[in-house]
């Protein structure tokens, strides 16, 4: 950080009048969509319609156009003076996981609308086109599957990924689409809903996941790359059922005792390659016996669970998916059981564009803000975007308590400041 | 084995009424309490009472005095000229774990049932009364806690033990009690329903639940004595949730790697102590993250899991006792995660009167069968009985693909076997 960004940072004149439309916005959200511990928006479900229904009505009261685009997502529209130019999309989520926080994705939507209802109140009128994009469907916790909404505008969901079924009704995604009205003809044909050269840039704003601008006291930090990650949504160790006091170890199967011993083996292989330099995290968010048939007094002859890998290099995570498929079958071998594992997904690791990245740094530096350059653990929409082939960058706002959980705090004084930032860099190139 | 015990097995002249009368119980027995995949008898519970039911018309068509005992229990008299000699006590249980067999505890009951059928069919009038007990609620499965139905019979449940609540309604085991008609005021005072000083025996014929007699090839065993066991229904690891992507391996307090490291730990101590010559199996039937806010991409903060330890020696089940709980906070420590058990509950181990061993293995020889003598790695009513001070004897028939599963295999020559036997010592002991 220079002398310079040391400076005390200056609002915006409307800031007051930006900030209490903020937090209208995210009381809002949280009020429609709190589900009694967290708040849950539901990808393609009532929850996540509920949120853009939100974000629609402010948008339109702030005299500002709208529609719904033919992934069903919201788009807000501030429209420039040559039409001929490539637009300047800015945007976020509005789904959340279960008993997720009201900030994941919604912040980085009410900040666009945010910008956009000020300069439409400021009479500012852009040359290029600004769009705000309140996008569907990027949590994997529904459907396995992530960015399926942002997929869908570029023609990347596949048939797989289509029939992928709801992590509680089974429903298969397809279908949940066509719920909340998705061109699921066009979708299914694998047809780009966008023109990927009509977009100049996508500039995301989120809270970050993790606890890095906690730990190094910084309000904002601006996004360098994005980790992508590999998965399953369900490997199921089958082993064999038997009565707990009468099966000698020696003749057991026991699914548990196999899965506890593939973890462990996996943390080591984790911590070899942290050691070596590597970036990778690994988690199994979801495992259990099977209730229909849990006794304590029974060995357990099935567990189902879920695996990913996130790394920021490609490399890393096929490095790392053979170990786990090797630990299957040697594990397998061992203790007689076997690995069945589902649809292995994917989300390629992501660069933010290095002039974009530039710009919010200088943007922050003129504004009196830190500039820290941090990477993303977490995946984001702004993957998708920058993937295609779209110039992309993303702001993080500092978050205390992580993500994924009903209690994540964001300070709204961050919040603005994160939101200063993208509103110069959207400005300026929109001039 | 002696040459005597290789002659061929005599049959009862009544064997084919007797047959067909244990096959018919078997049948009602399945299609009434039938799940669509085992069979689910409930202790306490709706599957239960239709089995007492099913065993109890039986019983009077037989001619049989009946009635239901102050634990709700079925007992079936066969009355003695002598009604100042203890009785000898015979029968099994008829609860099952979900989706369990069909033979487990009910052999135990319809054996006892033919037995008397036959005695009384053939007008057979012994000197000690004969009774046939069913069992409620043996099976751990439902409530955590193991043999209530016998230790109520002992006034040897606890208020802990009968505020345990029902593992999907989460009822307690008290209210359920009440429900099928158990006195629970005398219950509940710890008064004995039974004198034990009137019974002079107890004989409980059940299938093996483990895979001993189908290894060595033998249609029955005389068992010698009953594993113990020491138990928590439930542990919680408890960590702290957060995004799967963004909080690296050093922040996190996983609470699935942390099981994971514990149960292979103890799995690793398991193999110790058998290599020491202990008995020892350890078992965690029932594991899971919580459902509620399953996501793929969250780190687990929480995980329950069961605990089972079964031994044939105390000595053994509190030496790894003891390392369990230093692992939980070991692992604790290094990991950030917390433990928390829930109450510990345990059985004793039991061994079976000698004096009875002898007899069922001298009937067994006299009838030309096999005399082979084998622990029970199972828990069973039997040890309620033995360790109250009641000479208690069992045996065991063989038995395909384990237990508390819906594939138990037991051949019916091979009950008709141990039916003889039990036929053998009980007309002996009542004469």
């Amino acid at each position: 950080m220079t002398a310079a960004n040391r400076r005390s940072f200056v609002p915006d004149t409307n800031i007051e009048r930006d900030q209490a439309l903020c937090e209208t916005l995210f009381a809002s959200l949280r009020d429609a969509t709190g589900d009694g511990i967290g708040i849950t928006r539901e990808s393609f479900g009532a929850g996540e319609s509920l949120a853009l229904d939100i974000a629609e009505t402010a948008a339109r009261e702030a005299g500002l156009e709208t529609e719904r685009d033919a992934g069903a997502n919201l788009v807000v529209t501030l429209r420039g003076t040559d039409a001929e130019l490539p637009y300047v999309a800015c945007g976020s989520h509005l789904d959340s996981v279960p008993q997720g926080g009201n900030f994941d994705g919604g912040a980085g939507v009410i900040a666009g609308l945010a910008i956009l209802a000020g300069l439409k109140r400021d009479n500012f009128i852009p040359r290029r086109t600004l769009k705000l994009f309140g996008l569907r469907g990027e949590e994997s916790a529904w459907f396995g599957k992530a960015y399926m909404g942002s997929s869908a505008l570029f023609g990347r969901l596949t048939p797989d990924d289509l029939a992928s079924p709801h992590a509680i009704s089974g429903r298969p995604l397809i279908d949940c689409m066509v719920d909340v009205g998705a061109d699921i003809d066009r979708i299914a044909r694998g047809e780009p809903l966008l023109d990927s050269k009509q977009i100049a840039a996508w500039v995301e704003l989120h809270i970050e996941q993790g606890p890095v601008l906690v730990a190094r006291d910084l309000p904002i930090g601006i996004v360098t790359g994005i980790r992508g990650n590999v998965r399953h949504r369900t490997v199921e160790c089958v082993g064999e059922a038997g009565h707990s006091g009468a099966v000698p170890r020696w003749l057991r199967r026991d699914a548990v005792f196999a899965v506890a011993e593939l973890i462990t083996h996996l943390d080591r292989h984790w911590r070899t390659l942290l050691e070596r330099g590597r970036d990778l995290v690994i988690t199994s968010g979801v495992m259990g016996t099977d209730s229909t048939e849990h006794a304590i007094a029974r060995i357990p002859g099935s567990v189902k669970f879920s695996f990913e890998a996130r790394s920021q290099s490609q490399e890393t995570l096929e490095a790392f998916y053979d170990l786990f498929m090797s630990e299957c079958a040697s594990i397998g071998d061992d203790r007689g059981v076997e690995f069945k594992l589902d649809r292995r997904l994917q989300s390629s690791p992501a660069t933010m564009d290095p002039g974009w990245v530039e710009r919010l740094r200088a943007a922050a530096r003129e504004l009196g803000l830190p500039d820290e350059p941090i990477p993303s653990g977490a995946g984001h929409d702004a993957a998708v975007f920058a993937n295609i082939g779209i110039p992309s960058a993303m702001i993080f706002v500092r978050n205390e308590n992580g993500s994924h959980n009903p209690f994540e705090a964001m300070k709204i004084d961050d919040f603005m400041k994160g939101v200063a930032v993208m509103r110069k860099v959207l400005m300026e190139a929109t001039l």
